[in-house]
């Protein structure tokens, strides 16, 4: 495995690299990066996988400089699932130059996280281009843990043609629910044992959904209620059509429900998807 | 040579077209299209040309329904150039769903015609990006008669990585040095015979210039003054730093002057690039 910092040394590393399947991380892995780096090597004759904090998708108060950097262990932990090259670029090396030209996500990526991280999806899809255009990947793979990151890199790659397939990797949890986050490492032990009710608050409105339920505002409040009352401060619980990211109109075959809040100084977020039943138990 | 409509046929021609030159255009082809083809013949194994008005650039009270569509003969005559395949999507092919992600170009988009034509820049940013991401090629040709575009299609490149070179061609001009262009036939003969003086107004301030004027503002208004003392309606003329499109800041070492202007319904843009000389004429 080669890791490789300029942009000059990975095209020629990759000159003659056949079928390139790619993974971009900010680095300080956990099984649900190895997963998705698995998911590339069955994918692809050479797995390259990208370690960048990218600074555009941080709000000035956000946890940019705070966020672990553990390059050593990642790299151990990356030669351990058949990674083949990882690119982990200078700040200078990305972005040489302030960024002026931008990815103008789809208007979803102001709702939901976008809603409370401003400019957050664009400084992700800005930088989720830039890594396409220097790696020119055949597959690259994302984790449906960051369901809307997902949906609007689906969206990028569709609308400007990257010539690209996305593969979603399912979200790895701990035993008790929650989802593998490098966030996590911010939890006290108290914050770390009530962590998971946000899985299980959503997964709840999930299960009603599935049993016909559809009054989703009242789930969506009746969650809110549960977090809060645990000492969350929630930013949303929302019931999304999973196919548009949009608010649910008519009888989506697929739902999703989303959810981002606070323990402390700590922002988490996860999410279900669910069948709705063909049957609602509730007149409308 | 073929003419192609899908991005899939495009595609499958192109699966081992070697290194491919890119021409985008809207067609209404003239001399000054013909050479930027000849540029890309000198420097690819496939030179491909699109052919494309995108409605995504044109505002909502512009020419994009009157613009000439004249595909049979543009086909003609790049056969006559050794183009190899000509790419003609609809706008159902190149926009299948709305385009809700799009290009951010740099502030200067909003600058000189971007400040009449108000998202013109995100419209052309964002084409260019997809045809870039179907066509993949390795050189791509502009003309400097749209010195703005090329600008901002170069800041793309540059900052979002894209793995193409730019190639700039000449702006070729009529014996009395109107600078060819589709919007041309909309002329009257009376508005053709008028239209090089916005070039000859140009090249005067640039003379000037070059000879040690360093009064921009001044230059600037003569030129105005004398179009619009000929029934032009002038949007701008402008004098910028050639590197960065910027006002002038300090002595850069090459500027370009820009203009945009009216006669009767018709827009016409030229520039002329000068290099100013050591010694200014005033003192400033």
């Amino acid at each position: 495995m080669e890791v490789i910092a300029t942009i000059r040394a990975l095209d020629e590393r990759l000159s003659e690299a056949g079928r390139v399947a790619f993974v971009p991380t900010m680095g300080n892995l956990h099984e649900g990066h190895l997963a998705l780096v698995r998911l590339a090597r069955a994918h692809g004759d050479t797995v390259v996988v990208s370690i960048f904090v990218n600074p555009l998708q941080f709000g000035p108060n956000e946890d940019y400089h705070k966020y672990p950097r553990t390059l050593a262990e990642d790299c151990a932990k990356l030669e351990s699932v058949g990674c083949d090259v990882v690119f982990a670029p200078t700040v200078t090396e990305m972005y040489p130059t302030p960024q002026q030209t931008e990815i103008l996500p789809p208007p979803v990526a102001d709702e939901l996280c976008g809603a409370f991280r401003p400019g957050h999806f664009r400084g992700v899809a800005t930088v989720v281009a830039k890594l396409f255009n220097i790696v020119q990947p055949s597959v690259a793979v994302f984790g449906k843990k960051d369901y809307q990151q997902l949906f609007i890199v689906r969206s990028m790659v569709r609308e400007l043609n990257f010539p690209i397939q996305i593969l979603a990797g399912e979200t790895v949890r701990a035993d008790d629910g929650l989802a593998l986050s490098s966030r996590n490492a911010y939890l006290s032990g108290a914050q770390r044992a009530e962590a998971p009710r946000l899985y299980r608050s959503l997964g709840a409105v999930a299960a009603a959904i599935a049993q016909g339920e559809r009054d989703y505002p009242a789930l969506e409040a009746s969650a809110r209620r549960e977090l809060e009352s645990h000492g969350w401060r929630v930013d949303y619980v929302s019931v999304r059509d999973a196919a548009t990211l949009a608010l649910p109109q008519g009888n989506p075959p697929q739902l999703v429900v989303l959810g981002a809040a606070w323990l402390g100084e700590t922002r988490l977020i996860d999410n279900v998807e669910v069948t709705p039943s063909g049957t609602p138990s509730v007149a409308v």
